[in-house]
């Protein structure tokens, strides 16, 4: 610890954080590239406050002091983990350590807001959610993107019967960097797609064919995945971690409309083409093809931070015991599916049912 | 039409066009959505001239007389193909036709130019190469991209070593439309990116996956094909024809640099970027990621019509004996991947070595 | 003339074509750089047909008879400007030649079709407008963008109340190219702008202001153009020789709602923004403002060809003695601005009252 | 606001800040829209740190002090402009107060550092810099453009000759909102492209022309500035609050080269085009004009904040008594550039020499 006792002591009360109806007290383990947010957002919000941050790095726990001089810091994750002045913990950690750090949360009683993907097989999602369940806890997975208002609106768009019955969801989302040693780009990327083609889409898909090569490392950079899904519903993924451009794009197709949500841009994130395609005639022959090209229309979409509607959401839930549409098994669909797309990869194609 | 018999008849010589050192000869058999583009650029050169166009409609062979008067007109192919007056056929009809077509032209002594696909499958495509050989004739596939400034360019930057070792190829060609009864999207918008890829790596692919779906029809309207190269290279197409954009764009992934094709841009088309990442260190953990972002660089590229290059350099493969790059063999290549995927597609996603 | 006689013999009827109350006879001054297009769409049209066209470069006689060859060629404009088989005139010149050659082919008894600018002065505009009147005569202005998908849309909206009370017009027509040696950028681009302004908003404008610079010829390559309109209205015009880019980019405000036609692109030429500001109290310390930012909407542009639908028009006016509203009032207007935009330039900016 | 006075004693030492060579103490007035970029970039730093933020309103001090929990917080400007403990003025307040505020500042020995447009005419702006330079202190204005990558690689590209001699300089800045009451959109936008111009052109303007419209208040909200400078390089900016899409787009056109700063762009901010045009021949009609179209090239743009950059720079011309380039005269310039605008803006584009 760099600040000094004194100050430290002016701060921080020595006293654990009393428990208080109406706020709900968080400890977050990891302060890396997301930790941050993380911390901001739930910190910032009346109904929640971050006591403490653990991280192993000397130089994040400096960050943290310096930004939140009331947070206190460790580098010890077992002092959060078993404090009794905290009520929930935020993993923001690796995913090979989500199981451990979940596991042992919930087993001191604590709700757990935990970053995705949720765990690095379904097994352990499984016995996570049957711990808390047993415990009568929260899991909520970070699952971002379903609190944007470009995800909301479109899901708003796909139940309301806008686009008709969905024929594709086309996602691309590549870029320079970043590499992970312990996960490959499908686990890196692909769960936010998953997590939102979960969410948007009603039935569940069947079977999994994944593709991929590596070129610098023991893990696959670039990566395609194709679902199938029932009633010749496809989807596609495609991943990519050596892309000279950022792409955020993705195409959904539907019997009535056809929707783009390009996530890059600032104002018009989704447009909806009046655009489709006929076929009348019942023999080969006789097919009479009519595309239908009408007018585009860019809805207005919600603007607010997405992590800070979550946040809230998540003390929602826990508060007034509600179960999270992003919860545990919402987590545990998603990495069934990157499971499956995993040995997929492995064997060149090979289709894995779900 | 308005124009009378006997008007036809002042213009058209009944006589034979007269065989000419310095004039190729063509018959032109189809002349729906790519023909006219085919006689204009045959006509239009010093070295060669359409002598006659056929067509099953009438209209159509109504809008040839009114463009180009001094051509003949004709609703039999057969006509055309066994023409004394002809030294070459350009056949531009839907890929079941090109097999019989090309033959009988080949077996009358005609030169043959043929639309991409070159044939329905990889068999009729090594009857038609063993047979143009047998009778020294030239057979070229129209696989007019690589005639485009665009395709020259970046051939040139491969094969100079500027984008070093290849990583990956990955294009997306979508759209609304344009259904075809006969085939597949794969079969209607890959050919494209398969000739390019053809011509513009130095490997083959070694297999093929494919994955699609059908909506609207019996054949699929939205496919996905991966192929694996040698030394970790992998190639990726998405194609779709029930995209409410239309896009063309092509990621490619260099050891030294990165490229990407927008053929929608007017201007610049190729962007290069001077971007990659290094990794140093042996061991999983102790391995030191590292990103380079430099300039981009748009390199100017040729703006001259791709089919009138590729009119001219049939001529010249004809008059002076040469083998053009796109020949049979050429075809034969994107036909014979074409089939793999549909193999692949067929039984979704499973992989076929080529 | 390159063509043999008796081959022109053979395709052109030495009688004059016969007058036919369903077909207009037209005669083409200018075979340039826009000649062909009016060539091939008063050509193409049923009830209109191309005589003779008629210009000073032997080359370009030769592309006309390659392309047209139904179509009588010759160098000098009198033998169209008096053909009696010639019913009406297209004047597809460099302006300054415009007056001489509309005057001669009114008191031919021919009506005129003529490119913009009209004339080079007002003076001219209004001697040309009287003697048509005189002599019950049509006279054209070639404002083709008036008859585009996009215009016609924006006037609809405009007239219907979509806007509202409009605030501004801002036009952006940049590029590289064309120098013209007799005429400013002004005279070259602004009179596309001046005929949509004309046409689109309802009041006139009061005052012109322009400016601008010459920095490679004796004339100005970029300039600014500034219009006063009643009721705070303001338009501006920026064109420019020497960008880079190209660009054609309008903005519209309005009291209701705000308006972007982007001419380049391909599919979404026209937003519309629900998009406004209001200002409530009645200080200037009170004043509250509230930005309004709702969807925004593009909608569909008809794609047909503009000069095809004009022609369509002039001979439309002509046959049943309609008077076009792109007539040489609409082309009048639009040089007196110019004219009003010269002296302005010249003197720096000083206001000139129209 | 929740934290108590005896935790705000306990983080905020009653004694003064106390000098230090190594450090700047910096005051701070103004805690709107920019004034919490100006604190954490001023306090972010190691050679400077902010002692004590003024701001009218009680809402924003809260925001202060609980971002900057040791920072001193006081509504009353006399406080802060007279306090022993503070080495330099930060004035971050509308233009009309920023006289008086930076003349007591000086007047009490503090350096200034003070939002754009430095005052609201130039015989303030005269006064505070004869006022400065008497008392051996320093003013900079915060022209925050000039430190971003993007101007200070223009820059360089200027100096070294890269566009040759400059023919115009044309910024259009337009977006929806934000309305300010006491000044017009010339004196919101405009700053920003006037600084650049005078870092950039080593030229200064000679005249103004500017013309422009109000529409919902008492103040101009779209307006044109023409700038001319010797040699016929002619400068222009388009300024709009009624926009309905943000644009921030700058063509610079050079004799050799021509330049385009996209500054909403987020990797590619500047391409450079390497095209032109050469003028050939000596009388009117024998010119010839010839285009040289070739590649494009956006070289890599410095990514750090540029604030971040300027609050360095400040310290360090403060602490190495240097000029700083954006000083009181440079602020000087520009408010010249402005009351110019504003005499011909209300005589309808009358030009004012400067």
């Amino acid at each position: 610890m760099a600040i000094s006792p004194s100050i430290d002591t002016a701060v921080k009360p020595s006293k654990p954080t009393q428990s208080n109806e109406n706020t709900l007290r968080i400890g977050v383990i990891g302060y890396g590239y997301w930790g941050p947010n993380i911390v901001r957002n739930f910190h910032g919000q009346d109904r929640s406050r971050v006591v403490a941050v653990c991280d192993k790095s000397a130089k994040s726990l400096d960050r943290v002091r310096h930004t939140f001089p009331d947070v206190r810091t460790t580098n010890d994750s077992k002092e959060i983990l078993t404090s009794p002045d905290i009520d929930a913990i935020a993993v923001v950690t690796p995913v090979w350590t989500h199981f451990d750090l979940a596991k042992t949360a919930l087993e001191n009683g604590k709700h757990v807001f935990v970053e995705k993907p949720f765990t690095v097989n379904a097994a352990q999602a499984e016995e996570l959610i049957e711990l808390a369940e047993r415990k009568n806890l929260k899991i909520m997975v970070d699952h971002t993107f379903l609190f944007t208002g470009a995800v909301k609106r479109m899901k708003q768009m796909i139940d309301d019967g806008t686009l008709g019955q969905l024929y594709y969801y086309d996602s691309t989302r590549v870029n320079l960097g970043l590499f992970q040693h312990d996960v490959n780009v499908l686990w890196d990327l692909a769960p936010h797609d998953l997590s939102i083609m979960d969410y948007l889409i009603k039935e569940k898909p069947t079977a999994v064919v994944a593709t991929g090569e590596r070129h610098l490392n023991s893990v696959a950079d670039i990566a395609f995945m194709t679902l199938y899904y029932p009633n010749n519903m496809i989807g596609h993924i495609n991943v990519n971690w050596l892309s000279p451009v950022k792409v955020r794009t993705t195409l959904i197709g539907g019997e009535k409309k056809m929707l783009v949500w390009n996530d890059l841009e600032a104002d018009e994130k989704l447009k909806l083409y009046d655009k489709g395609v006929q076929m009348t005639g019942d023999g080969v022959y006789d097919l009479l093809v009519s595309y239908r090209a009408g007018d585009m229309w860019a809805p207005r979409v919600e603007q607010v931070e997405a992590l800070k509607m979550e946040a809230a959401y998540f003390v929602d839930c826990v508060m007034n015991n509600k179960t999270p549409f992003n919860d545990g098994v919402a987590g545990l669909h998603v990495v069934r599916m990157l499971e499956a797309a995993d040995r997929s990869l492995q064997e060149k194609g090979k289709i894995i049912q779900l």
